[in-house]
């Protein structure tokens, strides 16, 4: 079978392996399409070095078909759709509370053991989530990254009615933001990103550009002064560090999506002052698989929208190159099958 | 009678004035006591100077009996032992949500206008809380800052059984720590000053001097890696706010007690990577003057050992100087009809 791997340097290769038979508790997936997360990008660019174990097979973002099932698991059977919910929690403590998802030594399958951009990938049981059989493949590898913004959502109790604002309007916000409209929430996105601000215009999210609006006054007028209920911090930058307390109304919910791998400046006076709350989310757990899942098979949001593009596998080390030269584009998913 | 003025320039005065009649809608009080807050200090300093009206009445943790009751007001009658609830909110809009005591056009009664440092008080009627007949006066001037520590928890979702870990041990922390203990958890104070080390000590509480021990190592081992399920950030300096979200265990709920007047560095990492909250906790709802007033009535708390001085209400120029000159002190309370 053919297998990427990467091998450090901003280097990818594809190497014929072997398929090893799943060991026990494990299920063999003949992976169908892989997507690029930023956090694949972020290892391809080096940053994640220490934590990689090189040369490596990394992605997380998949679908996939049965193909083979080893010894000791029951309820899974060859040919059925499935996607990996890629957190190994073996290490759990009860110092962790009972928060698998988030368990002090935690695994994250695709980055601290190998992933799904090759043609088959053996993964223990517990990760699977079965699919309906007629989901479309290319938009259940969407599922990972939707898992991820239903988390979001669920942990902020937005309410329907409410006005949220999507600070980025990247493959994640944007997916936070289709998960809080379905919600029955009113969606601001902020961007300043001329063509993913079209691309949310088009999907029918109202938008607002920093670069060219204050967004505090716009936010104050838009909503007669109420402000935001919920606020989704994607951006990861101090701009939308200091724009998060700013925008948010009374009692305001702030969920901090993206990753700040250096302190910010924040207003805490603020937070004291309108009884703000900052809510840390990170993944998912089983439940939001199950709902991105039930979201995929409706199929009543603009996920098709999101795919900008499908390559084979064996591109990779292209795939990589061009969203580096492209920052217009969403999710970029591999065929593992070619 | 005699009143208390404000003057700007570190500098109160006692005049002597004409006892207004109470208003409609309002209750005259003969005040008790009033203890002196830290923003009461903060005036004092010429912080506040923008926003108070000089030359002003100060105050609003005090205690009284009601001396008159003004036309249009039922329910109340001389004689009867009151506290008031200082958050005046009649410019409350419909953006506020029905959050009262944060209403954007709130006014606080002791700053906005003015407070209880005289011996005749008039109020409005919807502020006051009634005290059982029975209830010690100088221990009811504790009610408001005991309110705060109420909401605080309330707000701090603590349950019996968990872990709390106060940064900060000055009145408002000590008056947490209690009503955190009162709830069944685990309470820690971090202080630096010995003084108030003692105090926690000889109160019955475990204690941690950040200036000596690594907080952090002393709470992991304290907990076997749990680390604290709620941190209270009474403190307000940056040392805490990087303490804060180091030792909250996965899932921590950090409350945000303290006023930061200027932004802090904020690890927002660890809110992603614990699933952390940060709530904001200002003043207090009715049910926590309800619960402060209960814990009064009770006394089963150490509160006495919160008071460490009374002093005439005629020596108030002498009290601030003192506070200042004494950062070892608890609450300050002056007798308003000496």
């Amino acid at each position: 079978m053919k297998a990427s791997l990467y091998q450090g340097n901003h280097t990818f290769t594809i190497e014929e392996k072997e398929i090893a038979a799943p060991a026990a508790g494990e299920v063999q997936i003949k992976v169908a399409y892989c997507g690029v997360c930023g956090t694949d990008v972020h290892i391809y660019h080096g940053m994640m070095d220490k934590r990689v174990r090189i040369p490596e097979t990394i992605g997380h973002e998949m679908s996939g078909t049965i193909e083979a099932v080893g010894p000791e698991v029951t309820g899974y059977a060859v040919g059925e759709k499935v996607v990996v919910r890629p957190l190994d929690n073996r290490g759990e403590q009860a110092s962790d509370k009972g928060f698998s998802h988030v368990c002090k030594k935690l695994k994250f399958i695709g980055i601290d053991s190998p992933g799904a951009m090759q043609q088959y990938w053996n993964v223990p049981a517990f990760t699977l989530h079965k699919l309906a059989k007629d989901t479309d493949l290319k938009l259940a590898a969407l599922t990972e990254p939707l898992a991820v913004a239903c988390h979001d959502v669920r942990l902020s109790e937005l309410q329907a009615g409410e006005v949220a604002v999507v600070l980025g309007g990247g493959p994640i916000g944007m997916l936070v933001a289709m998960v809080a409209k379905s919600k029955g929430a009113r969606v601001i996105i902020s961007e300043v990103n001329p063509v993913r601000l079209k691309m949310a215009n088009e999907l029918g999210f109202e938008t607002v550009n920093p670069a060219e609006t204050d967004v505090l006054a716009f936010i104050e007028k838009e909503t007669d002064g109420r402000l935001a209920d919920v606020v989704f911090e994607v951006a990861g930058v101090q701009p939308t560090v200091d724009l998060m307390t700013e925008i948010a109304g009374i009692r305001g919910r702030i969920v901090m999506v993206a990753i700040h791998g250096q302190a910010k400046n924040v207003s805490l006076f603020q937070f004291f002052w309108k009884e703000l709350k900052l809510i840390g989310a990170r993944v998912y757990e089983p439940q939001d698989y199950d709902e991105a899942i039930d979201l995929i098979t409706k199929n009543e949001l603009p996920f098709e929208s999101m795919i900008t593009k499908v390559e084979p596998l064996t591109n990779i080390q292209q795939v990589f190159e061009n969203i580096d030269k492209n920052p217009d584009g969403m999710k970029v998913l591999m065929d593992c099958q070619a």
